[in-house]
């Protein structure tokens, strides 16, 4: 039996960097996945989502350009070069991760992991015929799609009807009428898809708004938007059941029905915690989560967590800090993990970009907080490229320390610029420091400065 | 006589922002303008360059969206409704300078300032028949594009065949033939303007490289994309002689003439520091320009300079951060303008952005440097949306203080990254905190973080 210093279950962004960044520093370390390295973000998430989303705002400009003195005869998509682009992709960069960790030397195992129990080497984990040792276990099995009990969804699911992440990812056709259960960040972004490639789209959500936690005066503009491009947005609503060609929803109790020719299932995800044995070391599990701490530790001492796992913030990025937070406390450094300046984007169009407290968040935290709401087309850039755009940047400011806590976006380019509010509210920076950073012009970024010269 | 705490002379980034940020603290404060608010930045500079850029990028995405899975027939862009929607853009940006103006209680005089020179109560400033005093005074008067004594030339620009930026922004007609003489930000900006829009365009520049100070390496990179598009370009040349319809030019010793159906001369611009009456107050120049200390202090007391006019780094945003220097110290609060955390875009596509030392300032300032290189595609956003992008993103790190001084990238969004990297230098953040910033995935912007692990 091989002993390793680490053995990381799962290889999506935080197995695979934790993995990367073990191997980097000596320990000898083994990472066992599955299905693909990448997991669920790279092979049927975040990146192939990006292809498409990219192919659908090339093919809006297209489609769209007159205003910008731009147009076309007979604007064409393609869905099946879409896909196999996107395979592309995606290859290239699970590609990309499997060098990572030979440079690395991770040893990658294919197969489900089982864990056995302990011993007093360690954690015996078994992967098909082989067995191996490890002295330190990270946890980093994922997260897959809730599939909730309504009538037809089962059958729906076995017949192609009703399609998770996975497999609309990978649809070849588009269709003429979409109905998505869950107006979250996977409903949006794939409501935009196909919104923009002629699908007639319909989106049934149970809260009274679209995008989660997203602040709510962001969340109507992006409704308002996509409204205006043809998406039904049902609120309020619930699905009570799933035929062979529609889908029936109930709003203040009263039933209705609507054409469908394919559903997109997309009402949360929930913690991987069964299957794989965990229960032989008993790990400590909340609401369907394993339960970590600041130093993403469960409570079993050896075995750390990281990812959708412990289901704190569910995104690739968060999984990526963690796996940094436990490699550290693994290595003896000592690094704490923080969720207080996490950004999340959807990639809708306009673009949603979000880090920190909300204007809700923060005064239910019992913050005095002072809101600084700047429309986007103070941008000349954001002028000069969005005609008619109602782009806003929010800034949430706790006033007790005069720092801001929170910062919020919709607007194009949100997406990468959000990174450097996370870094304001995560350094804790001083707002008369960041008076004295020197932002180009003209760039939409400069709406950040603008927003906190108004503080 | 009217008698101000502060007037401005210019109009532009520096001298509207000044303005306002005077106005708004309670000084009673005039700008004095002669053309538009805004300046050459709003008017005929980075705002309208951006319009017709994007403009031609939804043009490229009509005309050449096959690798995304997205065809068309029959692209077309319609110059002049280009043009007027440029225009739209410029005077919505302009009219909102104005409502600024108002709302910090700035009195804007158009009109053609002089100075006439200083007297017991202040600064004498003639405006027309108006006389007004000033207690101190903002020189902010901006740049002109170089003119050089070429043959040929300025009967060229008599006839409209040569034309400078301020032109070209409002040139109705695509040529099929365009000459630019000089490589720099303008030269390429407009090199790839009019190659998108259908123009066959030859850049020809005296220095063996385009880009001016731009990294050696991105420049390459840079040129190379645009070669394969159909630039040609010229290096190491020098113009002998504009014609009617060809421009000569020197090359190894032999001279080539290239057709041409319009000329941009953009060499490079020089401050204004002529023509209204700089010379009654012995403000020192040198150079052509105003000197200026880090106070934005010329040798004159009461007389501050901000923007092109000191020659120091020509970009709106420079003058921006100079002008609330100026304001900061006119109004008693201690500020210092540093250099060496400027951004600095190229707004081509691919885009470039820069801040702060290259590898070879930094080394002959005597750094001890480190350089990490790492190729845009490690990001999976920047994959999937540039089929065949080579991007690069540098960082250049001082060895002795363990701290970034440099970065370069060359890749859309670089424009709108780079802000966060200037954060980075301008706040000397140590790497270590650097590392624990969580970067949204997939963002293009996570190059930076995967490039701060190779440090």
């Amino acid at each position: 039996m091989e002993t390793y210093d680490l053995i990381v279950i799962g290889g999506g962004p935080g197995g695979y960097l934790g993995a990367e960044r073990a191997g980097h520093a000596g320990l000898k370390t083994m990472v066992i996945e599955k299905r693909a390295l990448g997991g669920v973000c790279l092979n049927e998430g975040c990146i192939p989502s990006k292809a498409l989303l990219n192919s659908a705002k090339i093919f809006d400009h297209a489609a769209h350009g007159e205003k910008y003195g731009v147009t076309t005869t007979g604007a064409t998509i393609d869905q099946k070069a879409v896909i196999a682009r996107k395979n592309k992709v995606v290859k290239t960069l699970v590609g990309g991760v499997g060098m990572q960790m030979k440079k690395n030397h991770v040893t990658v195992t294919y197969g489900e992991a089982y864990i056995n129990g302990r011993t007093a080497d360690g954690f015996e984990i078994k992967v098909g015929d082989q067995v191996f040792v490890a002295k330190q276990l990270l946890l980093a099995t994922g997260s897959m799609p809730v599939v909730p009990p309504i009538p037809g969804v089962k059958e729906g699911v076995a017949a192609g009807f009703v399609m998770t992440n996975r497999e609309i990812l990978d649809l070849e056709e588009i269709p003429s009428e979409l109905v998505i259960i869950g107006g979250g960040v996977i409903g949006l972004e794939m409501a935009s898809y196909f919104n923009s490639v002629g699908s007639h789209v319909t989106v049934i959500e149970m809260m009274n708004k679209i995008a989660g936690p997203t602040d709510a005066e962001i969340s109507k503009i992006l409704m308002k938007n996509y409204e205006k491009k043809g998406v039904d947005f049902k609120l309020g609503c619930k699905v009570t059941g799933v035929g062979t060609a529609d889908v029936t929803y109930e709003c203040d109790g009263k039933s209705f029905t609507v054409k469908a020719d394919k559903v997109l299932l997309s009402i949360g995800r929930r913690a991987v915690t069964a299957g794989y044995g965990l229960e032989n070391l008993n790990v400590y599990c909340e609401r369907g989560a394993v339960v970590t701490d600041e130093f993403m530790k469960t409570n079993v001492p050896g075995v750390y967590a990281c990812g959708d796992i412990n289901g704190k913030s569910m995104l690739a990025h968060t999984a990526y800090r963690e796996a940094e937070v436990a490699v550290n406390n693994i290595l003896g450094k000592r690094d704490r993990m923080r969720y207080n300046a996490i950004p999340g984007v959807i990639y809708t169009n306009p673009e949603v970009a979000t880090v920190g407290e909300t204007e809700e968040t923060a005064k239910a935290a019992g913050m005095d907080v002072k809101v600084v709401s700047m429309p986007m087309s103070f941008s000349g850039r954001y002028l000069a490229e969005n005609e008619g755009g109602d782009g806003i940047c929010k800034l949430i400011v706790d006033q007790k320390y005069n720092r801001i806590v929170g910062c919020h976006m919709i607007g194009n380019y949100s997406s990468e610029i959000i990174y450097g509010a996370a870094m304001m509210i995560e350094t804790e920076m001083r707002i008369d420091d960041i008076k004295e950073i020197v932002f180009p012009h003209p760039s939409v970024s400069e709406i950040l400065r603008e927003a906190i010269f108004e503080i």
